[in-house]
């Protein structure tokens, strides 16, 4: 069993969400929550800083293995590409300097990995984040939604290196 | 007496310059370097690890008690401005998790302070920058003159503030 940790980093809030990866592909939901950096300080920097504490918080807690965060998206303002590029940074240079393995997804990919097309809107991404978790019913804060979406879809794409260690009767049987 | 820290942050070399300013506003060379992130690894996340590590270990080894660091200068492309971004965000978190007061300088208050005019050149703030911290015939790398620049900006910047710790006869004597 492997244990993904998904971000959906920025600097207003920062989602986090967690899943488990059995050998067989299947995945269970572990954990997901939405850093709000906005409490008690307006402060960039100091959100930053927050950004860092809730993410080594939740990698002390839950220990995942492997990490997944979306890319940018380049069709935003300079202004907001340079703040979530604030985030990102902050983000990713957490993860590795907790020896994590980290992977990176364009929106696209991750719309097309769990939806099937590119072009999903965020309520069928939420849809099958839903679904595939078994969390229907469940209210779910939009960057939560987006950051177990970033961690299922390095579950999907990684798929068949996480299986290499199945042995070939279990493969058989699926 | 203060100790300053500037940065000028990059994802593939990042500046470091310290300083001392004591009670009556004179400031003395400490220490520079140039973060070469580039050494043994390609991969952005890990120099972003790199750059973070290289902050903290600057800040347990000389103890500034502030740090300046410089703010993008917009007019570079949308994917330059990103890439900077990250850096600066995870070089001010490290900075932040320190717990270290931060202050941030654009590109153009750093030239008019140190030269007098917004739109000098780098040549001549890496000048004012030998000249005013005795470094005159020393090879100073442009990472590392831009990072003592903006802790020379903070200085001239706080100075007021620095100096009300000053008795009265110490200022009546300058």
């Amino acid at each position: 069993m492997i244990r993904l940790l998904g971000i959906d980093p920025g600097s207003r809030r920062t989602g986090i969400g967690i899943i488990d990866v059995d050998t067989y592909g299947h995945y269970s939901f572990v954990h997901c929550e939405v850093l709000n950096l906005l409490i008690d300080t307006d402060n960039f920097p100091e959100r930053l800083g927050k950004l860092c504490d809730g993410i080594d918080a939740v990698i002390s807690e839950f220990k995942p293995q492997q990490v997944a965060i979306e890319t940018v998206f380049m069709d935003k303002s300079a202004m907001s590409a340079l703040k979530l590029g604030h985030a990102r940074g902050a983000a990713i240079a957490t993860v590795v300097r907790r020896h994590l393995p980290l992977s990176e997804y364009a929106p696209r990919v991750i719309k097309q990995s769990l939806v099937g097309k590119g072009a999903a809107d965020k309520d069928q991404v939420q849809h099958m984040v839903k679904l595939l978790l078994n969390l229907q019913g469940e209210r779910l804060q939009a960057d939560a939604s987006d950051a177990l979406a970033v961690a299922l879809t390095h579950a999907h794409m990684s798929a068949t290196a996480m299986r290499a260690g199945v042995p070939v009767t279990a493969l058989r049987r699926r």
